[in-house]
């Protein structure tokens, strides 16, 4: 591993394309799985990222087996019925049409986890915002996704955590956090599902400020 | 900006090594702010990723201001004091002598912010795991990190989260999720606060499984 610090203009360039380019991939899976190899270098690659104090509180359930993905399939599906059933005229079409997942076609998922509770790290960073372990979890989520964004990645909520611990003998104390469904892909595409917000309307400056494009015109 | 979906291998060396050389940075801060374009250009980097069904929920604070840093350094020393007081003897001195922020001499802080309740994204994904809000910002703060790699980036986590929203005029429906230090460095280093794990014990295949190496060597 090349482990010089810097970074050349058109290297930065590929960083920014890399995180502008990422996609929730819910279709479009193809059937072969990802070599070994792989799995355990996109593995290795976000294992080896900081994390508050260095606790590396990350756990990964990579689910191959048919019938568990079809278990966490069928838990999905109740969720989905029960979100699907609290929207009401042209947005409930809308969402009855999207594809949302990918947990059967993918051939590999990836359950990501976290022990917020673990000594290791020794508090350090966690006595005020105890939460850090968790979203030091979710920095190796996104790191994943961009270390694999030769592959597809999507992110699966729609999801009980409770009901996925049962399934994947998750226990009390490690926090299920994400989902992923992993695969090689056809393409990759975009929704239509909510428009963006402008940058000007969510940066203010040395102190918050709800709508800092109203108020600095 | 490049829209190119592919990766070269040469090109996927280098997203690699921006996962692999990310460091949290806690000194070695010059003074010279960066640039308002590098800003600008690093935020819409991060804004412009996806979030859970398109809410976008992070929000920004740019501090610059002194008297505004001072404030959050004063925060950061009442609740760094309650943190080493929980440690004893050898572990307490090396507690004590860590440089955990650099808050004042970094020349810019952005507080990373979530609005987990926005209606925005119309509650997509967020039925079943409503966190997804949050971790949504924390994925734009992890790119960020790789974004901004040409600079230094510290990630304080030693402040109590109420005093952060008095100081900076946080409304309680707006989440403090990471206060960041920002700004140009001589050098990179590295702590000795904890040992790393190896990834062959957080990794388990089809179910979870506590400590996967001891069960299968």
């Amino acid at each position: 591993m090349n482990d010089r610090v810097e970074f050349e203009v058109q290297e930065r360039e590929v960083i920014y394309r890399a995180i502008a380019t990422r996609r929730d991939v819910r279709r479009g899976f193809l059937e072969k799985p990802l070599p070994d190899q792989l799995i355990h270098r996109l593995l290795s690659a976000v294992h080896c990222v900081p994390s508050v104090g260095l606790m590396q509180p990350s756990r990964f359930v990579l689910v191959s087996d048919y019938d568990v993905r079809r278990a966490v399939h069928e838990a999905f599906l109740q969720a989905n019925e029960r979100a699907l059933a609290t929207y009401t005229g042209d947005r409930r079409e809308q969402y009855a049409k999207l594809k949302l997942e990918g947990i059967l076609e993918a051939p590999q998922n990836l359950c990501v986890l976290s022990d917020p509770q673990s000594e290791r790290g020794h508090q350090l960073g966690r006595h005020t915002m105890p939460e850090t372990a968790i979203y030091s979890t979710i920095c190796a989520i996104q790191n994943l996704w961009l270390a694999a964004r030769a592959v597809g990645v999507g992110w699966v909520s729609i999801l009980d955590p409770d009901r996925l611990s049962e399934i994947l003998y998750i226990p009390e104390n490690i926090v299920p956090v994400g989902y992923l469904c992993l695969g090689y892909v056809d393409r990759f595409e975009r929704f239509g599902w909510e428009s963006r917000i402008p940058l000007e309307r969510i940066v203010s400056y040395d102190r918050y400020c709800a709508d800092p494009e109203a108020e600095n015109p």
